[in-house]
């Protein structure tokens, strides 16, 4: 038998699982408070449904399930697809069909959160799981900027309940970046691949970004327009609407305002023209959240009009802010951060556990109490309980808890 | 695009997910309090662990996923495995491998709580799915009768938390039931066969399961002789010692007396002679638990000594108990239970999002608040706020909520 979890997952001890436990409780009660509700759906999804999804490289990364029985040997035999479904790797595409499927049912605009496992098949690495959890909520059926004041701001509180430090918000909205672009001298078919080039600022820095666009073979007067915004970074919005004219940015300028208002002091919303955030498919404001203490960032979203439309035939506005729930697993591990709210205590008894159980529950308004019968090497034993995260012990003659350390 | 979520499966809507969290969190809350911890292991198992595993009928409904990439066109060349994993199908496989590979970190005995997705590959019927909640707990290294108090006395306080009505639990033990067949008369080799058809007792009654023993062709004097016992059933344990001796009895008299009288009186421990439960890897006591309003088991587990040391290569006592999640929600759903532990209102506001917004806040202390702004059709709004759930709604300038009914 192989005994460790199966590449790129892992197994989670009890300490471990109170922390998660914790965040996600964090998160939903501050979701839910704010009128958030949790939807559930399979992890699995047909397969054909993954396969036309707009996950860009994600669709190279599905776990496929084999099919079964007859299914399986007419496939073989006809060379068919072998594979009926595949394990989710977003939470977009389920969030899609269910909307589409449970529509009748649900109120508009439908504000959702949610949170579970999804896969994909990554040649595993530090903080690249196999199999991790995503944690999203999506304003579904309204296109006002009210939108985005929400999603920042019950993000950006739920971060503060998890207590993650100091964190920015970034936002950028792809209309005011393809203007800013336009009224540099790019066609309208160039802006996607000019933007795939920008997003790489961080990477590869100004000068790449411009020799990059060069071996694109653009117009060098659009480059150059284009380099002399970028020796301007970080650009304020009043720089970028000097340029493109107020009626472009009022709409960002306004929620950047609003959500700082909202922020009781507590982040800043910082306008960032560079944040491009890969995913085709959004088509309007993008955003980031990003931790003071930490590289990359702890949390991303952005407006994505188009795509559940597509699917159910007409248009339909969508909104969504996810939380990179591992990567704050990693910050808070990384912190030492503990979270079992109630300590444990262990109730170590000599016989009779029917006797004793009355004394334990006694206890358990104020503790975790789990009863053991006391071990033939006590110390041993204790100093296991005491390592895998117990506060104290008590034992069945004794008025008073041991703590340890 | 396949709007409905695949076979076997479930889309939950908000007011559901809420049922499921309310009923996850009550359990746990109660495992918790009473010193048990909760492991999370992945949903991805090695194949060969899932093929090699003491899963019986399961093992032909283990959901495969496809190898990738080169893996997989060598494999498909030399007619290999095309599968390097699988769902896993229940939640003690995944538990073996956990205490395997952690033992050294985990207290002993070990007392965790599992609860989580798993899958199979079964025709879908009503209450059976293909991706379905185990909840188990589990003491991981403890031989002691106190084990059987603790599973029992924690699963009927979870049930009782849930709110499920009344009901009994039954209780057996394997060793018991054997040293009874064998006083009947029956051959030790043949007590695995003479269970299956006990087994059928409730599906084809007496007279059935007298049938199937002849059929199989077993000693007349020993199917006269289990005749005789079952046409005293319900048999009282002391009938049975009567039979078989009381030091064969005396074990399973103290679980039940104990377990009774750590009720409280709010559920009944019955002996059970009839109860088999089929798993072919229980090795001592088997418990049930039914609910008086509704047929079948809603939770069932037992003791399970060997499965786990035979991974490990040692002996590793064990016993568990599962409480029949999907059943239970099935039960609470038909009840109409709805378990919104706080309201939900609706916020509507005309403009101003970022105005509106601390007077909602001020609201969530006591309620979940959503903000909404006006549309265009008031009445029709209402209709499907209230249709899914929400309590009432409260308008910008208005003093009162309004709630709806």
């Amino acid at each position: 038998m192989r005994i460790k979890s199966v590449k790129g997952t892992n197994d989670y001890l009890p300490e471990q699982v109170a922390l998660r436990e914790h965040m996600e409780q964090t998160i939903l009660a501050c979701y839910r408070e704010n009128g958030f509700r949790r939807i559930m759906t399979p992890a699995l999804e047909d397969i054909e449904n993954l396969d036309k999804s707009d996950g860009g490289e994600n669709l190279n990364l599905i776990f496929k399930i084999m099919k079964r029985g007859e299914k399986l040997t007419k496939a073989m035999e006809t060379g068919d697809n072998l594979s009926d479904m595949g394990l989710r790797y977003d939470l977009t595409l389920p969030l899609t069909r269910y909307f589409s499927a449970n529509r009748a049912k649900l109120e508009l605009p439908f504000k959702c959160i949610q949170m579970d496992r999804v896969y994909r098949a990554e040649q595993p690495q530090k903080g690249r799981l196999r199999e991790f959890i995503q944690c999203d909520i999506d304003i579904i059926g309204d296109n006002s900027p009210s939108c985005e004041m929400e999603l920042i701001t019950v993000t950006a509180k739920a971060l503060q309940r998890l207590d993650i430090g100091t964190f920015t918000v970034k936002i950028n909205d792809r209309k005011v970046l393809n203007a800013l672009l336009l009224q540099c001298g790019f066609a309208e078919e160039q802006l996607p691949s000019v933007c795939i080039s920008f997003d790489k600022l961080d990477k590869i820095g100004t000068e790449g970004v411009i020799a990059e666009l060069q071996e694109k073979e653009f117009a060098p007067e659009a480059i150059d327009s284009f380099a002399s915004v970028l020796a301007e970074l970080p650009l304020s919005i009043d720089a970028v609407a000097a340029r493109i004219g107020n009626e472009m940015t009022d709409g960002l300028r306004s929620i950047i305002e609003n959500a700082q208002a909202l922020s009781d002091g507590g982040y800043t919303i910082e306008f960032d023209i560079s944040l491009v955030r890969g995913q085709g498919y959004y088509t309007g404001t993008v955003f980031e959240i990003k931790s003071d203490k930490f590289r990359g960032s702890v949390a991303g979203g952005g407006r994505y009009d188009n795509l559940i439309g597509k699917f159910v035939g007409e248009n339909v506005a969508a909104c969504g802010f996810s939380i990179g729930f591992e990567r704050i697993f990693g910050i808070l591990s990384d912190m030492n951060r503990s979270a079992s709210l109630r300590k444990k205590i262990a109730y170590v008894y000599d016989s009779d556990y029917a006797a004793v159980y009355p004394k334990a529950e006694a206890l358990r308004g104020d503790f975790d109490v789990s009863l053991f019968r006391r071990p033939k090497k006590m110390k041993g034993f204790l100093d296991r309980l005491e390592a895998s995260g117990f506060a104290g012990f008590i034992t069945e003659n004794s008025e008073n808890i041991e703590y340890f350390g």
